[in-house]
């Protein structure tokens, strides 16, 4: 296959998380040109051989200090000139992790920064990754439904209000109350926990998402 | 990016069509190694700079003579060893086309025959064919509830026996015909034309799809 021109293949991974109320988006800010000082998406080049997810997991890990182990493909980018280097495909992934799980040190002399930033709120990011975030933002409307994969973004318990928020932002339109908590218990995969929270506002029961067997 | 060694990047199309009452799923032969005489997606290299979908486009059309301009990105396949060329990555689409608007006439030397196998009898695959397969196979389980793209795979005009059919081809259950007929209608993407079919059964109403504003 030596006859045709090979593009340079990268990863990327869309990080999820619900964290003071809002959603953010893992984001590292990058110490070298191309689009030095500009924030990014954690992702990488894939080594020879390795497979995809693999080459996904690596990058976030060295980058970020996250462990993430169910990274799903997103979608693959390859549009002329989305890399001032030359002709770059990369590979996207997406991950709904929990904050309380994420030490955030990453181990690599390529990253400044890294942090947490609201998905609604971002900063100017490097290469196209601008577009990857609202094919992830789109994945996550679509998928919202999905209770047990979206819940992967709330800490290990969480309240019924959290959920509901988390959901309203994710789906993009807000729901009643009362409806949302008939149909959430409705989807099997939420466990009612001892524990409470105590805050500002009444008790709350704290809830925790089912293993999956 | 020159230090870095880069794999061959290719894109394998799944097209998928109905056709005498069944899921038939569009395969080449292929003329020369690797796999040679063995059957396998349409596909080829991405040209360089050239967008992913594009190079879908444009390999489907040179190796069966179809033309489509709805191809979905399914998924990006690069685990090692899928090609005994070396390291290599492919991207694949997914296109659900009516059989009727298929000339099958490719123009590519690579190509020794064209066609349309029944997707759940399939001769023995070249490289990762079988998992690119069973992976849009598993994107129709997910997709059959929605018609206005699973009908994509129906001819112009067609009776509901024959939505019925793929319907549960695509889902991979039966399901009751009175049932199934309301729920269909309630979708609001059919549209009943003049037209009739007359042949061994009664005589059946021919729909359509809506075109899609």
């Amino acid at each position: 296959m030596t006859e045709h021109e090979r593009p340079a293949v990268t990863v990327d991974v869309f990080a999820l998380t619900f964290l003071e109320n809002d959603l953010r988006v893992l984001l590292i800010q990058r110490a070298r040109p191309p689009h030095a000082g500009h924030w990014a998406l954690p992702g990488g080049f894939v080594e020879p051989h390795e497979p995809l997810a693999k080459a996904a997991e690596r990058e976030l890990f060295e980058e970020t200090g996250l462990k993430v182990n169910r990274l799903e493909q997103l979608h693959t980018f390859g549009d002329p000139g989305r890399d001032p280097r030359g002709w770059a495909i990369s590979i996207a992934f997406i991950a709904l992790v929990a904050a309380d799980a994420a030490r955030l040190i990453g181990d690599d002399e390529e990253v400044m920064a890294i942090q947490w930033h609201p998905a609604h709120d971002l900063p100017p990011l490097a290469f196209d990754h601008v577009q990857i975030i609202d094919h992830a933002m789109q994945r996550l409307r679509e998928r919202a439904d999905d209770l047990a994969w979206l819940g992967q973004a709330l800490p290990a318990r969480f309240t019924l209000s959290e959920l509901q928020r988390l959901y309203e932002l994710a789906g993009g339109q807000e729901v009643d109350k009362r409806n949302f908590r008939r149909w959430a218990f409705a989807q099997g995969c939420l466990e009612k926990t001892e524990a409470m929270r105590y805050g500002d506002h009444r008790p709350a029961h704290l809830y925790r998402l089912k293993s999956v067997p």
